[in-house]
């Protein structure tokens, strides 16, 4: 067998010297980049960086705050559009603590001379995906700013919820043994929007995952309590950069078996034309667990009885080696490690 | 004397008829338009217009939920920047519904290039605000667009805050016979932000106003409780687009006096040679309350007793003729309407 040494400089996508102390697009990607990024800002806000929402302390029962700032492009795709997914974005974020969304608030950030028309389909789109996640809109704010200082509309939605009884999911609790399960295919979100916005002309079935998975998380909180570890939906940064991120909080080892994720066959053959790793594409309506082994197959058959969660399954396991590594066992038996994304694959998904 | 009939071309600020179907500038105004807008885009959304903090029933304390975008240029201004501008704000807007604050996040958007430093000076500056108000960020969200796509950087900071006892201000509590009193000079943030901007070579002594108001209305509560009716911050509008706000909201009319309005000598000069009215102008850091008669001099004597607070004073009386209308008293003993703001005054001033 041939050793193959990688080559480090195409793995690592080198960035400029001269532009590392500016803003690139990779340090929004949801990747090491912007990894690197907010370990840096957020302990200068004294804000933890490890979930996407937070626990406030205000009594019985604990409130749980989650914001995101949404600019995808285009702002209207197949299976949504900015505003819903702003609205099943942070209703997720909240779902991925074990909270049941209770509030949210919306500010727009307008351009100067978007059509009328389209800010109200957005806010009709909020409102429509709101009431069907049972949770109302309290409060927002629009800023206008100029033609040129804007890219049409941006949406940033903040959302507050409670605790489910029985809730503790976190991105630190992650333990040897767990079983990982995944809810759904992986990659539908950022093929659709890359395809959508490049004209590409794929599959016209390839539709977003956009959805909300709250009720999903209650059932399995329901089901299990603790005993369902840690949850996380893989957005910006895929499924792998997700895994990474759950692998170092927790420090645990994750071995994924690649014939168990399930990859669309469009997402596979846009993916192997577009020279992308669906590991890494944009997920907007599916979650990661970690379960406690004696109790993922009953937490497995409750996924399975919700639409959301009907092709749940597992993929891999926790292990107490390599921590902080996500090792992929592929169908032909060898292994390789998943890394997260480096700089950005898609800007703009979300 | 000659009756002046007024130009009502100049007076309206006319829209081009063509671009009434376009988002324009004062839609963001935090005057008439951008009611306007707000009123036909709220109720799509469920949200109610007339607090700028909404209650969240969770139990017992009440939360309450505040949201602002900020898209402030320039970002660096004398006396505050777009960060300490963010917290304050917000902290501000839940003060107004008579919230301590409990939690702040903070939603970036960013435009690629913008040196890396100018975003740490701004993630610093939000982490020393908020530790001065005595709230922690507890989560955010960071979001990377391409050049063009944003002018530098955008901060949407959303707080919770848990409702002071005893206080119960409202948009709609106004009642006949209250005491309006403000808490400070107006006009100093806007007109130092235009004069920065445009670098107008004001006066060097003008600095923003730009301070959070929370401990300011934790004592007027503590002293007055539900006695403290009204309260609200003249921000993007001003003063005049503020009282017209509480008085159409409470349904009843407002007398200031003129006389008794602060305007600061340099703000004043300003507004001259730019053409503004002081009235429209924005404010951050003072606060404007209707207060019950009873209570309306001890409310006082104990804003005076802050800092923040020092140069608060009585500016008028809420009515109950003309409802909806605010009207002043000017110096020579005549009364003249004041408006709301109708176009776009001062883009981007907060």
């Amino acid at each position: 067998m041939m050793a193959v040494s990688p080559d480090p400089v195409a793995a690592t996508c080198p960035l400029p010297l001269a532009e590392t102390e500016r803003v690139l697009l990779g340090h929004g990607s949801g990747g090491q980049l912007m990894a690197e990024l907010l370990a840096e800002l957020g302990p200068r806000m004294g804000a933890p960086t490890v979930e996407d929402a937070a626990l406030v302390t205000t009594g019985t029962p604990q409130v749980v705050m989650s914001t995101d700032a949404f600019v995808v492009t285009p702002r209207f795709f197949p299976g949504g559009d900015i505003g819903s997914l702003a609205v099943h974005g942070t209703v997720n974020d909240l779902a991925m603590r074990g909270a049941a969304p209770l509030a949210l608030s919306v500010a727009f950030i307008v351009e100067e001379s978007l059509p009328l028309d389209e800010l109200r389909r957005v806010t009709s789109s909020i409102a429509r995906a709101a009431r069907a996640c049972g949770v109302p809109v309290v409060t927002g704010d629009t800023k206008v700013v100029g033609r040129g200082a804007a890219d049409g509309l941006y949406v940033t939605t903040t959302g507050i919820g409670v605790s489910l009884p029985g809730a503790e999911p976190s991105a630190t609790r992650g333990r040897p043994g767990d079983v990982v399960l995944l809810s759904g295919p992986i990659g539908l979100h950022g093929v659709t929007i890359l395809g959508t916005r490049e004209g590409l002309g794929f599959d016209s079935e390839l539709v977003s995952d956009c959805r909300p998975l709250h009720r999903l998380v209650a059932a399995m909180i329901a089901a299990a309590g603790p005993a369902v570890h840690v949850l996380r939906d893989p957005t910006r940064g895929g499924l792998a950069s997700a895994l990474n991120e759950l692998a170092a909080a927790s420090a645990v080892g994750v071995v994924v078996e690649e014939d168990a994720v399930p990859v669309p066959a469009q997402v596979a053959a846009a993916c192997d034309l577009l020279g992308l790793d669906p590991l890494h594409v944009a997920n907007e309506g599916c979650l990661v667990a970690f379960v406690a082994p004696d109790r993922a197959e009953e937490v497995l058959a409750v996924m399975r009885g919700l639409d959301e969660g009907a092709q749940a399954t597992r993929i891999g396991t926790v292990v107490a080696g390599h921590p902080g590594r996500v090792v992929m066992r592929t169908l032909v038996g060898s292994t390789r490690v998943v890394d997260m994304l480096v700089g950005e694959q898609l800007p703009r998904i979300c």
